[in-house]
């Protein structure tokens, strides 16, 4: 299995609402480093896993929804608390209907696998994987 | 599948008996940067994988067993080297025993995997991963 | 010159007032890494720049002002861009203080220099450094 | 399952033959830093997944192949883009037989599985693993 | 003395021609990521000490003279070793004649110092650093 | 004012002897990744502030009084403290003296300036710094 990640960030603000979150009730807010990781049994013509550049466009097109805001605000976000998981599989959510509308080109029918990493400091990161 | 992880570290020494370990043999020490990632299907009722802090202070209390210590003092790691790799299953034990104890909540009932890993160097890391 | 840094992080939102921070000026957020280096000429009788317990408690205790904050609600820094390097300043200033106010114990006399940064993704960080 | 990484880098020359690849079609290079990643179910009889000391050797060897040079030049190679993820295949392939020839020692049968990852810069990385 | 860090990367071809160089007197390449840090005693009006996104598409400007080729065929480089820390130096270069040519901003003028690091590896970098 | 790094590593026991130290006065260890930078105001006739192989080799060598030892049976650190901030000014020290003496070769005489670092742990990290 062959497999390619890109990196990126998005710098958002948000609340959570259970008492389970402690003072992460209050808005704060968190750089989150994004990697995105797409799987291959084989490579393509070109003996690529997909087009890089595609793949980079495409995921900072996908965090612009989230890029310099308040998570609290975006209606497709409600009744969620934003935690780090939750929005690792968000943004896995957008980037595989992203996928299916042909955005990383032809050559990605061939994806099988994705895995979404946002790192939120130096000692916590999460993720959602899934098969495509 | 959801993945969660959170870091630590630990300063211990030790010392090896094989002579495969060539100068290892000798008295030294290491620094391992411990990183438990802790695998979901779904995320609980607040979004999360498990209460990060509950995961932090679980890991920390497991680790104090082996921080600022001489391994090769510590009579439940007795007729093994201890090595990273080793290292890594034994954290690995104890985590899990603290999640059957309930240490990260009932929530954490629904954890399915867990990894456990352990750098020793800017070149080299080890670790062990099973199911849960 | 002897240095030591210890490293801790913070999660804040906030919000920019000038056309020049573009979308920035909307609600938004940030993780902090805060990397404080403390520099000495000599080290003291137990061959330390200074306590790295103390310093790394004091550095922490100085955070807890803004961590899980919104800034645009901190009135020590009202009419200010609370910018990555601005932040740095005030950490800074703050660490100044409780290092004179002797929370890094007494033998922190020696110390002669002080540099705080501030890295807010993978791509970007800034700081302030100054006598002491 | 446990694991045993161990790191290196290379430092190539190449070019690129498809439009896809756009100016990289001009000849450049990259700086691909490399972990091998060996899997195995149980530990040998000294606690290790193999001897680290081995394993960092034998991939310094199959590095020497292509370390300081143009991979254009390279027969074995010819008729392929020499992307990142085709030369982890590569690199997969020469350790797998350097295994299978013995390299790591006789423990080295237990091996299960291995992972090759290249890293091309800060933003970008690739990899292939299989089972062994 | 504030300071502010934007961080890019090139992948770039090159040889050396003494020598010193030994196996590196081959046609070979490296990944440069390449930080530019900037200092200033005070901060400007919106507490910056220049803003970010003219500081980071001015290094992108500066670095696509060299990104995607081979350093052997630019003539401003002609008759020098493109080690890693020469081309530090003819970053830091360009860099200050942008600055002096205003491309970020007039509160530039305010700048005293830059700083321009190339790291090649994960065990090796170089850079230059010089009053403006 | 050009600058090379070199990076290598140690992995050592030790232990402390003063109430300030808490539970590290028991034996323990830690890895340092130890960085060499090198400071100089122009480069030499091959473009180099030094050889880089030369430079690791040298560190390398001064490294191996240390590596994989317990640093409390060293006669020539006896009456000290073996922090990482004494250790880094041990290392300068001894790295001075390699260069005295030509490791570096003829050029290093240009060499104006040197910096030890060594990290601990992802999270604390101490260093030297003076003039040669």
């Amino acid at each position: 299995m062959y497999h390619l990640t890109v990196r990126d960030h998005i710098m958002i603000a948000h609340s959570f609402t259970s008492p389970t979150f402690g003072p992460a009730q209050a808005l704060h807010g968190a750089t989150y480093v994004v990697d995105v990781t797409l799987h291959r049994e084989t490579l393509d013509d070109d003996d690529l896993v997909v087009d890089i550049g595609a793949a980079s466009a495409t995921l900072s097109a996908v965090l612009a929804e989230f890029n310099l805001s308040n998570l609290d605000d975006n209606p497709t976000l409600a009744g969620h608390n934003t935690t780090t998981e939750f929005m690792a599989g968000e943004i896995f959510r957008r980037m595989k209907q992203a996928i299916a509308a042909g955005r990383l080109g032809a050559g990605a029918a061939g994806l099988c696998r994705m895995r979404v990493q946002l790192s939120e400091s130096h000692i916590a990161w999460a993720g959602y994987e899934a098969a495509l």
